[in-house]
C-alpha cells in the first residue's frame, strides 16, 4: 500500500546560463536572453514527493515536519537569494539550468532519506515552464 | 488508446491525529500541534483520476457528470463539515492522516467504479501538503 | 506618495458557527453544516495591508521582515492548529465567523502598527468564500 | 537520467458535443448543456511534457523556445478563438471532447518531436476538469 | 463596522465581439481574432463582493448560501453553457464585451440586493485580462 | 460608469537591495539576504489597471490588445531577463525595492497612457509579497 507525499517549497535567486567552451556568440543564439551576463532570477518553486508504505502506527508515510526541514536545511538554505553560478559549489561548474537544478536537488535529498523511499523531484522556473526528475 | 480523466472536488473538515495506543506525551512529540484534543481543520482538495480507453460513440472515457455526481455522494456528502474522527465510522478507529483519508477515499470510489477503469486520488491537507494514491 | 504592501499569511483551525441565544433549531437553520456541534475546520488564508509613504532611505514602506514577523506571533501562533471556540480568549463569546474573524485579526494587529500606516485585512475562509476590512 | 520538461499554453475556444448518429434527445440526454446548438466555450490550459536525456553541452532536456514555438504555431494558431467544431478540420467530423482534443494535440505535437523524446499532453477544460494522454 | 464579503462564482459561454453598425472589416480591424463570426469561448470568473454592517446576532454580513443561491439562479443559471449572442436577451443588442458582461450582471443582481449593501463585480474572461465595476 | 480593466504580464530579473550611503553592515542589517552582492531574483508578476467610461461604439474601456502591446514594449522588454541595478537606467541610482519598481512602472505607464483614463499598478514580488501603488 505505497502512498505518495508530496512537500512544495520555494527559494529565489540569480543564474545566467552559459557554457564556456563556447564562444559569447553561441552561447546569445543557444540561451538567448538568460545569458545575459548581468544574470537574472526567478522565484522557484519546488515538489518533493516520497513514496512508501503507510506506517500502522503514525498512519503516515514520512514525518512531514522532518520533510520540510529536510528541505529546509539542504535545499532552501543552500539556493535561497543565492546566485547559482557564483555563491553555490555545485553550479560553479555546472550550467544552472531547470533540468541541472532539478538533478542536483534530487541527488542532495537522495542523500538523506532512507533507502526504502523512492524520491522525485518537480522544479517550476516560472508557473509556465517546469521540470521532473526522474521522469 | 487510454486516457485519463481528472475532477476535482472539495470538503471542509475537523480532526485530530493521535494514536490511543500511546501515551498523551508520545502523541504531542509525534503529531505536535495536530494533537490538539479540540482539533483543528483543512479545506481539503480532491483530485479523483479516471483511467481509460475512449469510448468511440461518446468520445468520453466517463460521463463527468456521473463522476462529479458520484463524488458528491459518496465523499463530499460524507466528509464535509464534518469532525472525521467523531461524525464519521471511517475514523473512529483510524488516525485521519491525509495518508489514510486518501487511502479511504481511493476505497470508497473503487468500489462504485466499474472494473475496467483505473483509479488514482490525490488529496491536498493544504496547498504545501499532499498525497497520492495508489503511488 | 502612498504605496501599499501586503503580505500573505496562513493558519488551519476548527470553528463552529452557533449563537448561544438561540434554540438548537434556529442554530441549524440559519448556519446550516457550520453549526455542526463536532466541530468542522479551513485552511484560513490572509492578506495584510499596510499602506504608508516610502522611507527614501530603505525605499520600503514596512519592513516586511517585520511584518512576517508580526503576523506570525501575533496572528499565526494564536490561531494555527487551534479551536477557535474553545481555544482562544477572542472566540469564547464570540461567534467566529469569517467577517468577526477578519475584524478580529485587523484589531490585534492595528494595536502594534505605527499610527502613519493604514490597515486592510482579507481573510479567505475557502477559496470561493472571502472577507475584507474595512471595507 | 531522463528528464521530463513541462511547458503550459492556452487556446479559447467554441465547442459543442454532439454525436450526429444519434437523436437530438439522445444527445441532449448524454451531453446535456454542452449539446447546446449555439455553442458555449472555454480557457483550455495545455500542458506539454517532453521526457528525454539532458544534452551535456546545453544542460538542456529540449529547446524551451523552440518548444514554445512549436506549440504555438501547431495548437495555439490552430485553435486559439476558434470554433473546434465548425473552423478546423480535425473536429468537423470528430466530436470535441477534452478526451479527444487531447489525442488530437498528442497527435499533432507527436510529428514534430524527434523519435528519442517521450510525448505526455494535459488539458484543462476547466480548473476542476482536465484530462491526459497517454494515461 | 463595514465589511466587504466575495462570492466566487464560474460559468462557461461562447461569444462574438461584434458591432453590427460598422463593416466587417472594420470589425476585424477592432475586435481582431474576438470577431470570429464562428464564436470562441471562456471559462468566466466571478467574484461578487457585497459590502455591509455585520450582523450581531448572526455574526455575517450575508448569509453566503443564499449569495450563493442568488448567483447560481440569477447569472450562472442564465448563462453557463450558453452562446451570449444568440441565447441571452441581455446581448442580443449589446456586444459582450468582458466591460458590458460584468456591468449587466451588475445590473441583475443590483435589482435583488437589499439597499443597504453595495455591490462590486469583478469579471476574469481569462486568468490574465478581467474588468470591475464600479471601478 | 467607470470600469476598471486589468491586465497582467510578467517579467524576470535578478536585483539587489542596497543603499550606497551606509556602512555594509547596515546595509546587512536592514535589507538581510536581499543585500547579497552577488545578487539573487524573482518572477516579477504584474497587474496594470486602467479605469474609463466604456465606449458605446466598442463596448469596451481601452483595446486589451494596445494594452498588451504597451506593458510588452514599455515594461517586459525593458526589465525582462535583466539585472535591475546594473542593466537599467531606471535603477541605476535607484534601490529596485518592490515598492520603487511599482511606483516606476506607474511613471513609465502613465507617460503613454490618455489622460481621461486612471492607472493602478500592482507587482508581485512573490505570490506572498506583493505592493500597489497608487495605494
Amino acid at each position: 500500500m505505497k502512498v505518495a507525499v508530496i512537500r512544495r517549497a520555494h527559494f529565489n535567486a540569480a543564474h545566467r546560463l552559459h557554457n564556456p567552451a563556447w564562444t559569447d556568440e553561441k552561447n546569445r543564439e543557444v540561451f538567448g536572453l538568460c545569458n545575459n551576463p548581468n544574470w537574472h532570477g526567478h522565484n522557484y518553486e519546488l515538489e518533493v514527493k516520497v513514496t512508501g508504505e503507510i506506517d500502522p502506527e503514525t498512519g503516515m508515510v514520512v514525518d512531514l515536519g522532518w520533510l520540510a526541514g529536510l528541505i529546509d536545511r539542504e535545499v532552501e538554505h543552500r539556493f535561497d537569494h543565492k546566485n547559482l553560478n557564483l555563491d553555490t559549489a555545485e553550479f560553479r561548474h555546472l550550467n544552472p539550468t531547470a533540468e541541472n537544478i532539478c538533478v542536483v536537488i534530487w541527488r542532495i535529498l537522495r542523500e538523506h532519506l532512507p533507502v526504502q523511499y523512492d524520491l522525485h523531484v518537480r522544479l517550476y522556473e516560472t508557473p509556465r515552464n517546469f521540470v521532473e526528475y526522474p521522469a
